[in-house]
């Protein structure tokens, strides 16, 4: 069942490592089939270059798994509020790829400093807030989950398609696990120089709104010219 | 037609992600041939693993395609303004290398400080004011090459082979896309130096004259020595 | 004899150089067996692409070489008191990778500031004192056990598998070979992170120790959940 | 002639991109042999992956070419001026490798900070003044040998191996080509970590001085105690 979507899961797991986006198992790529309400993860603690399609797990968003004889990933219950919440995507990665994390770590969220984010993120990458022991003694993943739904009260996910959670790592997001694989790739690449950036200037403002706007809109939406066919 | 000139401009293209230059696609070379007055240039948004020479679009610099059946990338009309600016070039490479674009987006020139940036760069390299509303929402790529070429107004483009556009990235350029790229390779070395050199020592001043003079000179004009065969 | 052990060794010395924690060979791992109470270590100064599991150096714990024709590592005695002094270890591995060692010159612990160190480590990963000239000038490789195991009078060395030795660089260790170099990434990866994280906001406080307890737990211990069989 | 002190320096000077030590041709490597008062050197702007042995230039201390078609590196003046002044050295290199020419740019030397320098640096790496107008605008690669012969006035050259030359970038040397190689891989090392030291802790101090005698004295001289055989 779902092999398509199986094969886009275990490819782009597998491209984690190739983008040096992880360290050992350190990151997790699911996909979500709209169709069949269902969604296809990593399973914990294996190695990217010995993963096969069969090892993946297929879940309902209630956490059930229809298929797979491994257990899931431990951030499953984050991936499923994240398909629940954030209607119209189809994948999500969870790395702890350094520059990001090291964002995550600070509690701060990447200011929109220049065009390179602006071509993928239509403004800030936030970091949540800390989470309360409440929340951490609960049901951690799942409440992972929700504090990023919280921290994206006021923003359109699809637009701004990554966070940082705070004192821990980014996820990201995007129509299918190739997108969210292509968002956390940019991500980690945005968090690395907005650092240098504020090390050569920490004085420096935020790009212009109506570059942010130009750069974000001429990738996305009904206008948009770059490349050769546009979504 | 313009076979030769093709070859290179493909060549160079590759050539991006083998300098660690980009990320995805975000980078693209042209070439000018100062017969025809013709243009070659990458076309929009397609890898450089699968750039085949007859995906390349040529072009006047009046921005009519001439051949080619791909969109040209949407930089096109920056490098068609530097082509008809700066006399004299044969090729223009645009990166969102990740030391020259820090620069960029904390709006600052990289200033001489030693004998690697000497060796190919007559001075400082300067970053453009930011861009105007007006401009962004205009005809914005080629308002970009308007807004390298006023910063360029006191300065020699033969002798100072790059810019960092704010809020945005490098372009640099060459007597062909070889060129070009070399000083793409050098513009981010000396990037990611230059921040560390003033991490190690915030008030260090800029290299003497006097060694800049040595340093250009020995590798450009009439009384250079160094290599094998001088241009 | 030991040749299983030797093989995790052999395997776990090939790993420096395949992880990027080793320049030349400014590393050394070794590995303890329980029963025989014998440890075998790398000798000195070879290469590892050129390392066999003959070459290997075998010892008791007092020092005595009980198979073996090289010399063992300089390093040896340090290993060895770690062994005698904290019990359940199987592997010690000592590096001079550039992250940690950096800390380690800077005289200070890697604070627990998110959960990719707390997946493996249970807090801060401490910094000895300096030495005293009187234990440098003596049997400086015992004394440097000796100020190892006098930092960990209050920390349990199971649940913190590093150290940073003050001026000098990192040793970790872990059930046998392979866990011990694991550690030794980790410990790389999050003193790369530490710095950057405080380099984006210097007044960043700890982590919350619930999500300290909640990271190390959920991966160690009686009611760990992650992977698919857990030790 | 010289066949083997030939392929000493050919090897050596392939050894410069495979350590990351050059970018382009910045970087080259020569060989002295003491019995014939000849020594071995790079041809000027050669790539590394096209060099021959045949393509190197055989030199006597006063610049007279002795063999080779090919210009000499163009600091060829700087490399005799060190055989004639440091007795007992039989190779030398330099490289603009990026972190010690950030602190070359820096106009300052690299304090022995930790025993990973003491391991082959018996102090301080040292930075020259800055070079007179009179001194660049004359026989300027001579005269940077004359800097640094002037900056070891009261250092042991063999000791300390390696130098910055100021706003420009270092020079290393050894008993024969593949020592002075070895010495710039760790001072690039050492330059890379001193910065990340300071930014960890900006009021650290220079690592005691007793373990400095420690760990230089361990693997040099008469009581060496590291690696197999010693010298």
């Amino acid at each position: 069942m779902l092999e398509e979507l199986k094969q886009q899961v275990l490819e782009a797991n597998k491209d984690l490592p190739k983008y040096g986006l992880v360290t050992f198992t350190w990151g997790n790529v699911s996909g979500f089939d709209k169709d069949s309400g269902l969604m296809v993860i990593k399973p914990s603690g294996v190695d990217y270059d010995e993963l096969k399609a069969n090892d993946l797990v297929v879940l309902d968003l209630d956490g059930n798994i229809v298929e797979g004889e491994l257990n899931p990933s431990s951030d499953t219950p984050t991936h499923r509020l994240l398909y629940q919440k954030f209607s119209g995507i189809g994948g999500v990665v969870h790395t702890h790829s350094p520059w990001a994390t090291s964002w995550s770590q600070a509690g701060k969220g990447i200011p929109a400093l220049g065009t390179t984010q602006a071509d993928y993120f239509y403004g800030e990458i936030p970091c949540t807030r800390r989470m309360t022991e409440q929340e951490v003694t609960g049901e951690y993943e799942w409440e992972t989950g929700k504090v990023i739904a919280e921290t994206f009260e006021n923003i359109n996910p699809l637009q701004v398609p990554g966070v940082l959670v705070h004192s821990h790592a980014p996820f990201s997001w995007g129509k299918d696990p190739y997108e969210a694989i292509h968002n956390a790739v940019v991500l980690e690449e945005v968090a690395k120089m907005a650092l240098h950036t504020y090390q050569i200037n920490p004085n420096i403002r935020d790009m212009d709104s109506f570059l942010l706007d130009k750069h974000y809109l001429r990738k996305h939406g009904a206008n948009a010219y770059y490349g050769q066919d546009k979504k």
